[in-house]
């Protein structure tokens, strides 16, 4: 497939690239008589109007690239949905680019982006994301460079994340106001902030209200649903005893849930569950699951809107601002000790 | 925010665009003295080396553009995951753009993808989509585009998707099978082939068995988990006889299945439900719902290499290839009723 280029037309009348260029973005430096001869060429030739070559001129393309690791994940597929809802209003286009948790899909994304000329990069990186110089890359050309909620604090970019320490905290607060009492925690075996805020949260609720903190009961993996069923094979065949499982998330959750269906352990009488996340399969399955809510929908739209502000002040060195949004206790069937 | 371009080192060394461009891309016809001045001038700008540039050359920017209604449906989430296996390891990155079944939107996302200089589109079309002059566009500018799962026949392009008269077919004769005689069918108000092809596979079914077409037992309406229940509280009130639902997709078979439940009415035994497209919370839900799976990752990597093969016979004339999946039969316990 060859694209029929400003070159080609150029070749085609015998004259400079530049003057085609100009030509097609009636510059008043050209003739009448060229702009038409280059006109009736590209007409003839099939030649699109090409915005990226004014675009090279404005700088601009109205295109801001979002990378998220996964859309599979009702988080970040919801998140973008916000961002989507208030750039659309604003003239901007949204696209989309995955990177499956890995560090150098991650950077081929970041690659295609600032190749396709985007106004902008929104992102929340990967589990395995250690080294930067690929978001450095993003500063370092200008190129408006945003995070939401897995946000390096290394590179003091403006972000949008929940207080994870506080989704922490009333997570486990829930549960021991329901009277459960030996709470096992599922955290990751990464060292990833939110995950740490979370872990946090849920030692200090602990203290808090005078429970003991048991390192037994925080159990560190890779987190999913298969490993919430293994985290309670596992208490099982070692014989821990715990009335409550807090885990990071709802798919992990999810597992946990299940395995302890399987062995006919009746929740949340016998051992509550809370997640995190508000996935939308948690209100669909039985009993239905607990969760923090991490509001999404206005997690997006406020990144976008800190975007939108961001290239507005642009002559000003933009400014790491961090906004926190607040996180939201989900009591459903799971954690409801008290009917 | 300013990108520098090559205009900005045109005109610092008063010389042309195309002199510039050609000096970046090392030209037999520029001479060494003008490159290096040119490469001087980019390092002091901060000027990147522009690949779109490069790209207007050889029309390559091994960048494929994935146009879907909503990533939040796992089936275009999966579909989507199958595609970037093989263009990934093909070196092609994926782009994604979500239309949010609307029309204007699905235009603006080609519009996107067409500046942004994508080796291709592969697209699956939203239910409001009727006319097709966005896509022909994509057609007219020699840009190989490919559809999956929801085709637009009109535009005899390659496509990818499943058997879904069969899969109708043999989701009513499950039902069947299973003793049901009274099968309810949920259907699109929308006139999208996809959905009629599951209708005339519902109803065949029914002939190919002996039993009665009911037309008062196909339902039409603007598919989602509240119209499933919106049928089901219809039905009471209108007392209309039915012992199982077959609905065009899963989260309205679990509409459907929420307000049995809520009437008290006992599934599988009393009614039967099975959805289609293998949504993930299927399993995760009680009773797991039996559905009808499209080969969702199956049909990604296909369309993928029948993209690759595509740009591979650039020369020859796009051949409209149609590679139709079968539809494979998930029993669960929502259709159960023989045990």
């Amino acid at each position: 497939m060859k694209k029929v280029t400003i070159l080609d037309i150029a070749k085609e009348l015998n004259i400079t690239f530049s003057t085609v260029a100009r030509a097609l973005n009636d510059h008043p430096a050209i003739s009448e008589n060229t702009k038409k001869a280059v006109r009736e060429v590209a007409e003839r030739l099939n030649y699109r109007q090409n915005k990226i070559a004014s675009s090279l001129r404005s700088g601009k393309t109205n295109v801001i690239g979002v990378i998220v690791p996964s859309l599979q994940v009702t988080f970040f597929s919801s998140v973008v949905y916000g961002i989507e809802q208030v750039m659309n209003a604003n003239g901007y286009n949204i696209l989309l680019y995955q990177s499956n948790e890995k560090m150098d899909q991650e950077a081929g994304g970041i690659e295609t982006f600032l190749q396709s000329r985007v106004d902008g990069i929104i992102a929340s990186i990967t589990t395995e994301t250690t080294s930067f110089d690929h978001y450095e890359e993003i500063i370092n050309r200008k190129t408006p460079l945003l995070f939401f909620d897995r946000n390096p604090k290394e590179l003091n970019a403006p972000s949008v994340t929940i207080d994870d320490y506080k989704g922490g905290f009333i997570a486990t607060e829930h549960l021991i106001k329901q009277g459960y009492r030996r709470i096992l925690h599922i955290t990751a075996e990464q060292d990833i902030p939110i995950f740490k805020d979370r872990l946090r949260g849920y030692i200090d609720a602990l203290k808090h209200y005078g429970l003991e903190v048991d390192e037994q009961l925080i159990i560190k993996g890779k987190f999913s649903l298969q490993f919430g069923k293994e985290v309670i094979q596992d208490a099982k065949s070692k014989h821990l005893q715990f009335d409550a499982v807090f885990a990071l998330e709802d798919f992990t959750a999810m597992g946990v849930m299940q395995q302890l269906q399987e062995y006919k352990i009746v929740i949340p009488d016998e051992v509550g569950v809370i997640g995190f996340a508000n996935e939308s399969f948690g209100s669909l399955v039985t009993p239905k699951l607990s969760t923090i809510d991490q509001q999404t929908l206005t997690m997006g739209k406020e990144v976008a809107k800190l975007f939108l502000k961001r290239i507005k002040n642009d002559q000003a060195a933009p400014i790491a601002e961090e906004l926190k949004l607040e996180p939201i206790l989900i009591v459903r069937e799971s954690s409801m000790k008290l009917k």
